[in-house]
């Protein structure tokens, strides 16, 4: 046992393998984090949702990351708590569902031949520290003709979706090509993660566990 | 009944709704075409697999994925089938599984901080003629330090792996971005099956199924 520290109900960062919260019940999300660390917990919180008109897509990415961390974290004493929040942009403006059949046609018609915008913003918080960040990802769509959008549309697909399209589902064939993180556009940026939760333990002269 | 025609029995082009079949094994290749088709049948039958020396990335893809679908195409009479090939390659290159932990080591040296190249072939038989092309997506890898290469050898991701590392993986964390389809990375650009297929049916005056 020697060189082995006594952890037992210490947590961040005095015991860098304290558990980890996801503060995100996007079963995407979840199965992400799994390609960072085996083991971790889900627990989500309510967090009031709602932000100022017109606010930028980075800082509402980070904004609504940072309260649904912030949320879970005072239930999770001790624990390393992960928040995320993403959206897809146009033109400077979110996307959000869209209401009904028209406004699903209206933004599929507006991403049609374009490149659009997804952010991810990130919160991680641990050991009384919080550390926000975002990123974004060109996401290109082919040309749409009116049949293809009156036929995606009778799928359903775009109905529950931010933008009105799933980029895994039968709105994939409609993607030319993405320029930067992938996981970010399924909203995880794991890079990004792994490099900050590194620097975030090395900041409290912990060292990552080993995952 | 009007309007409507027996295609009882007769196979693709007569009948666009005949059966689809993936020559693939691969898992994630099927995930992906249920993205474009609701319905499709997996075969699979052996195909010579060895290359001549040194062939270029893009001519492997292609001929391989042209040799999985004719191996199985004289089983299906009637029938469309899609073949694909993928490979991962760097400095012209291309990279396999590695032979022992040694190779794999210095694949991961190779890729560390650059970025390489994803290849994906396809292949499109159906009505006595054959279609095939080929897309490349740029992968960019962060620096990885030895102890970072010693870790992810230690997880023993890289060993069934071409190129010695998985995307959808541990490895998801080493990616730094991404730049072309996506879906070539995963082995399948549907965008690219998806317009070609379009113009495939068109060219035997058949609309495409209902997908």
């Amino acid at each position: 046992m020697i060189g082995m520290e006594n952890t037992a109900g210490k947590g961040f960062p005095e015991n860098p393998g304290a558990e980890i919260i996801l503060a995100s019940q996007s079963p995407r999300r979840q199965e992400l984090l799994g390609f960072l660390f085996p083991r971790f917990t889900v627990r989500v919180s309510e967090a009031d949702e709602t932000l100022p008109e017109g606010i930028a897509p980075d800082e509402a990415v980070r904004t609504l990351a940072l309260r649904k961390a912030r949320a879970v974290a005072p239930e999770a004493p001790g624990a390393f708590v992960i928040g995320a929040d993403t959206v897809v942009a146009i033109d400077g403006l979110i996307l959000g569902k869209p209401r009904d059949e028209a406004d699903a046609a209206g933004m599929l018609r507006r991403l049609s031949g374009r490149t659009h915008q997804v952010y991810t913003g990130v919160a991680l918080l641990g050991g009384g520290r919080e550390e926000c960040f975002h990123e974004c990802t060109g996401v290109t769509f082919a040309p749409l003709t009116d049949g293809e959008i009156a036929w995606y549309l009778s799928t359903g697909e775009p109905f529950d979706k931010a933008g009105s399209y799933g980029i895994q589902g039968y709105g994939a064939r409609f993607i030319e090509r993405i320029s930067g993180d992938y996981f970010t556009v399924m909203g995880l940026p794991l890079h990004g993660i792994y490099t900050r939760i590194g620097r975030f333990y090395k900041s409290f002269g912990a060292k990552l566990p080993n995952y």
